[in-house]
């Protein structure tokens, strides 16, 4: 039984995969809403391949689909397309993120769906977008990333960029899409009218340059925006220092030099003219960075330096690890990091969720991720009235499918 | 006035400064909500202090406060907090992101703004939270980035990590807070009820892990996830490649390697016991990255070179830079970018909104970033009807203030 939650009462049909669909889905689901998972026969959702770590159970499908309900159906046969489209009239939201036009070939363009039910709200999710020159090519978060200009702004300046090695573009690109659909159901409530969501990782990723497109476009292309290595390019002392066993982030501009300067032991530097302004230490970042390591070498460990910073009031935190994370007290008592326990792969850690309530709890202990297939029964009799007989045909032809997890 | 969109009729108190709240706010005030701006006396948002490239306008402002309006209050005299209050009757949702406990201090904790207003949603927007042993710390995107690591998954192996110099975790949050706070409000049209929703950087970067916190816990510690360069570490090839002039994200493990090899003038690859599978790509990743760029280094230019992989259909893309992206043919027709024009600095380009609807045009040629205090009056006669002599008055004495910009 689902918890209560904010989403309560809402149904989503959810045919999307892997990543940035099933992000914007499971924000649904654990916030209570009903959403049904329709995967493509045989297989179903390739995520079911990935981090199958624990007796063959994919973790991944774990994180992603809790308290979702799986229906497998063959895309390519009419029956197939034909239940879908019969759920159509019994959901509030349908969520896809096939490559552009794929819906359409399906008979699921958005102008398909409201002949079915007249204020369905489709959201459909891409790499680049359903319009625009580049919208048919393939839809990897990096091929966003770097589209976006983000990827230029990771690294040294004289050297390849690096890609984060998170699914950052897809996962944020989810949470937008649950805001677009969100917005839409709040505008349907008023209007009663549909909407069709056209949300991109391109145009996501490119909302992060909080500064970067004014910044150029504004100075008349005098100033150009570019990765500047592991520390700011306008302010000075920030960025990631190297300490003992890892390293540091440290902010220590503007009023916060002085503070460092104490911390440095060399407490005239904070109205020395080499030293008293962001612009001066800007023009010597590598000294004032070799300052700062100097002194961050003659601890023996990041948490030492991490607590003389943090004496000196200077605002810093340890580069921690994944494997740092998962015990550290903080995300712990916060549920930023959370335990599950599934009944296929047992105990094991994933991230919480993002969105705290006051009236309801973050996490359901109870919510289990499905088997694939598993509510293929429930859904066909309880929406649309099927019997046991039809559903047992469609499982024998083919149509419906049903999986070990 | 506003143009009609998905969130016409909701009117939000912002309290909130910089990036995270903002960025939730703007998504609130383009999609037609009427977002009152709140800025502390005298000299209001620290934004209105950064990127005054034109005309001393900070065209940072103007890119995160289309369409709000701004109110600028002393918060430390009792009259600016006392309107503060007179106005939460009026508005359905407050946003704020100073440091925990603040609003508390204010007298503007969740419980203070009950009294106010029964059914009020209050989102606080932190860096590591409103609870938790860290959650007094600082509030810096990258401090929240370094917690969360995130940043421990940027760079190579043995050397310290890089970070993303574009405003990802604060940007991003403010979507998070934004769904968060569309769905509280359509828990409250349910329910008839409020919410006090706490929204951290560091557990929206957090679920940004798509694998490695149940790789690492799911192993039972065996798989340790960390940056590994510019490539996938468990996949191959995919990653970014250098070509001549610039860089280029290739993704061609599985079945694209045959198409890939196929490109090198090498189909003998696809099935060579030493090149076949993603496995044995991967223990010699130096050797295939080295194939790709030797063979990419024939090419004049990365377009030449895309256009190379492309006819292969191999998944890639340019790295491109900010300058590149204003003038790309994609970003422009799809509104990716968007060109502003601001009656006190011109003509200039921002990113566009990220939300692309069936109904509503995504950008509102009219909407204008607020003065400081440019609605004080405004906003004080029409929602609480005081009178020009009181407001005259106030803003004698320094309770309300006007800016230049």
């Amino acid at each position: 039984m689902p918890q209560e939650h904010l989403l309560t009462g809402i149904r989503v049909l959810d045919l999307s995969r892997v990543l940035a669909g099933p992000t914007c889905t499971r924000l649904f689901a654990e916030m209570g809403a009903d959403v049904i998972k329709v995967e493509s026969a045989p297989n179903g959702d390739m995520a079911r391949a990935v981090s199958r770590i624990r007796n063959g159970r994919s973790l991944y499908m774990v994180q992603q689909h809790l308290n979702k309900k799986s229906l497998c159906v063959d895309f390519r046969t009419a029956e197939g397309i034909g239940l879908v489209r019969e759920l159509v009239p019994h959901c509030d939201v349908v969520v896809e993120n096939f490559r552009p036009g794929m819906m359409a070939k399906m008979g699921l363009a958005y102008e398909d769906l409201k002949k079915l039910r007249k204020d369905i709200i489709l959201c459909s999710i891409s790499a680049l977008g359903q319009t625009g020159p580049l919208s048919s090519k393939p839809g990897y978060d990096t091929i966003a990333q770097a589209y976006s200009g983000v990827t230029s702004m990771i690294g040294e300046k004289d050297q390849p960029p690096y890609i984060p090695l998170v699914g950052l573009g897809d996962v944020s690109t989810g949470a937008h899409a649950a805001f677009a659909v969100a917005a839409a159901l709040l505008h349907r409530a008023r209007t009663g009218r549909g909407q069709f969501l056209d949300i991109a990782l391109l145009d996501c990723y490119y909302h992060y340059h909080e500064a970067g497109v004014h910044q150029f476009s504004g100075s008349n292309g005098q100033f150009k925006p570019t990765r500047t290595g592991r520390h700011f390019s306008y302010v000075s002392p920030c960025g990631v220092f190297r300490a003992n066993g890892g390293s540091i982030v440290i902010i220590a501009y503007l009023h916060h030099w002085k503070d460092m300067a104490k911390a440095l032991g060399r407490p005239e530097l904070a109205d020395h003219p080499e030293y008293a302004t962001d612009q001066v230490r800007c023009e010597r970042r590598e000294h004032i960075v070799e300052l700062i390591e100097n002194w961050l070498a003659t601890f023996p460990d990041v948490d030492s330096a991490v607590a003389a910073l943090e004496r000196h009031d200077i605002p810093c935190a340890p580069v921690l690890s994944v494997e740092q994370t998962v015990t550290h007290p903080h995300h712990v008592q916060r549920g930023t990091v959370r335990t599950v326990n599934d009944p296929y792969a047992g105990t094991f850690q994933i991230p919480g969720m993002p969105i705290k309530t006051s009236d309801y709890p973050a996490h359901n202990p109870d919510y289990i991720a499905p088997r694939l297939g598993e509510h293929n029964r429930l859904v066909l009799q309880e929406l649309l009235g099927k019997t046991d007989a039809q559903i047992d045909a469609w499982s024998k032809s083919g149509v419906l499918c049903e999986g070990e997890f």
